[in-house]
């Protein structure tokens, strides 16, 4: 495993192109069948590029560390997942789109409803409308406070994001949400001596949000948590030299994306539309990352027979990816989330990596127990962007 | 592979519980039959318990590195070697049954046989009996010297401990034993300027018991070799959240389980009262290290047959394991001892890890060879501790 640092200077700009293909929570266990999703599901096509590929399988993190899509997303883009923690409100916000300054501090917002003794009825103030949100948003948003400016940015039903943009903020903050009903508002508490002035600033304007939202009933209060500061990244054209393009439908992975340096590609909504954006997209970059979120949201919900249905449709698709001969081809996921533990799991993920000089291995099919015996061996998935960007011919030799 | 600090962070307190079997020196090479000692050996319980596991091999230090079982443990443990080395004196009288402080400086110590020239004509003293080794060191224990407070702890036949307490000691000394009869007694020099004050304690100490045993034929002097300060290793407590059992009979192990923070069980002796140990204490921990010698013992003997036996003897002992239903088992060795050999080696180690969600390979039998297309592929063995927790549902997920 390299630092970023030291490929830069091996990185090279070419003509060829690399897809990346992130199946999240692709990596599965067997059921009492005796199978895992990936064995049960019938994919010709994914075969058929495993048969030409090399194969193998990755360490999100390191071995026995189940990880979150953000530290899991962030090694499949070649980050140090333990350099670059990403805070779950700046993860949230990351999706809206904001354009966001290194000054930026997010977090995740509520609307919620209180009783006149300050006790939280109902966190999320009944799943008030996202067009509610956005009114109600228009009254919060710009407010500044000691020099901070507040933007508050709708998301969906009750959810939105705040970001606190001041100089010196630091986000060790504590939640003001007490993640229950039935019990008291909290202020912002700093965890660390360094943030008493940004949470002083935040309870400034969770208490402006009060007077402002008084009578807005049920939506009469805001609960704050996940203090995030910006993560600057290194950028992919930067360290890669690549002008790299996100298809996504999930906003979260969008924002990574754009982190990364990656331009979103718009109106992107179901498996079909973003394989269409490949096509559409195909001659105005040079690498793809393509995100398909249900592979995950099946297994969350311990939902073998879907996670199944998820991979065949995906490997129905893929022609449309093939067809367009990138020269590299990754197909992974990011993390196991096998349906039999219905999250997240600390199991290695099946890879393919295809070129034309791949030097492919005898594996003939894509699975976890297959992929065993690839060519890549267990990998850590910050060698994944190595790997193909030589295989791309973008990378060169180090040394003489 | 992370370190413990970052691990920490992700540890909680669970019911499950964990049985890591350490069999020493487990991995071997093939003998003239094309064989291992592990494919040779019939131990079908092993093997049942193989292909429902994930099997593989361990790196114990890196490639190429042949450990010692210090060292080999401490990586199984979790635990850097390269960062916590524990000095031969300390290692051996880990085992003893002594409250160490961290002030602590341990060494080995020899009764031996001088003439009146100095001149070392038996460095055992005829192996004196334990009892009259008992008897010198009470005569020894207790001593002052310039503030430093000596023990001497009988160990067996001619050999003894000696623990130097007292402040800012420096185990920069070289060994007073010239480790060869017909040679003159030799001063603990210090290896460094920093332990020049104690190495002149150190050879007070000598001094001083050459005078007590002047009349103590054949045991009329000392020899002392591995100066070692107290290591202070985390606790599995503290890091694992565990509370952990070690199941051994050779002192050393215990010794440096308890460094680890295992509460060592009293009164084994065999491989039997180990699994008997094991049953009878079950409810007790959440963590046991079952440790089994004579596959080291064997093998640094070069006796192939022998060790072949010991590993069936485990097998057939098995079931009393298997029977408990931990839910996760691990079964490997420290390092390789190969009976060609006679002595540890580099070779990497088999292992399996069973638990109910391990995602288990096709690996049907357990050795050396069947362990190389196992589904952990070869890992450092400091990534055995995440992966077992995280099977045993102990490790939180990391990040969003």
């Amino acid at each position: 495993m390299v630092e970023q640092e030291f490929l830069k200077r091996l990185t090279v700009k070419t003509d060829s192109k690399i897809v990346m293909v992130v199946m999240d929570g692709l990596g599965g266990c067997q059921n009492d069948s005796g199978k895992t999703e990936l064995e049960t599901a019938n994919h010709p096509n994914l075969d058929a590029l495993a048969k030409k590929s090399i194969c193998g399988l990755t360490d999100p993190i390191s071995g026995g560390i189940t990880p979150g899509s953000g530290p899991a997303h962030l090694s499949l883009f070649g980050y140090d997942p333990l350099k670059y923690e990403i805070g779950r409100g700046l993860l949230d916000t990351l999706g809206v789109d904001f354009e966001f300054t290194a000054d930026d501090m997010a977090a995740r917002g509520n609307y919620c409803t209180i009783d006149n003794k300050d006790v939280i009825i109902d966190r999320r103030a009944g799943r008030i409308s996202t067009e509610r949100n956005i009114e109600l948003c228009t009254k919060l948003n710009g407010l500044e406070i000691d020099g901070t400016k507040i933007f508050a940015i709708p998301v969906k039903e009750h959810r939105f994001s705040v970001i606190f943009r001041g100089k010196n903020l630091v986000d060790k903050v504590l939640d003001s949400d007490p993640q229950k009903e039935g019990l008291k508002l909290m202020d912002a508490v700093p965890s660390d001596q360094a943030a008493s002035s940004t949470a002083r600033i935040v309870n400034k304007f969770i208490s402006k949000a009060k007077d402002i939202l008084r009578d807005e009933h049920p939506a009469n209060m805001i609960l704050l948590r996940g203090f995030s500061k910006m993560v600057n990244l290194p950028k992919f054209q930067d360290v890669y030299k690549l002008t790299p393009a996100c298809i996504a439908v999930y906003p979260m992975y969008k924002g990574l994306a754009r982190l990364c340096g990656m331009e979103v590609i718009k109106s992107i909504d179901t498996l079909e539309t973003e394989f269409s954006a490949l096509r559409e997209n195909f001659s105005k970059y040079d690498f793809f990352y393509l995100h398909v979120k249900p592979t995950d949201s099946s297994g969350e919900d311990g939902d073998f027979a879907r996670k199944v249905k998820v991979i065949e449709q995906v490997d129905k698709l893929m022609p449309l990816l093939t067809e367009l001969n990138p020269d590299v081809i990754i197909v992974t996921g990011d993390h196991s989330t096998p349906a039999v533990i219905s999250g997240h799991s600390w199991h290695p993920v099946p890879i393919l990596i295809y070129s034309a000089k791949c030097r492919f291995d005898r594996v003939e099919r894509f699975n976890e127990i297959d992929c065993i015996n690839g060519g890549l061996g267990k990998i850590p998935a910050r060698d994944v962007m190595p790997i193909a960007l030589s295989n791309a011919g973008k990378l060169l030799k180090f040394g003489a």
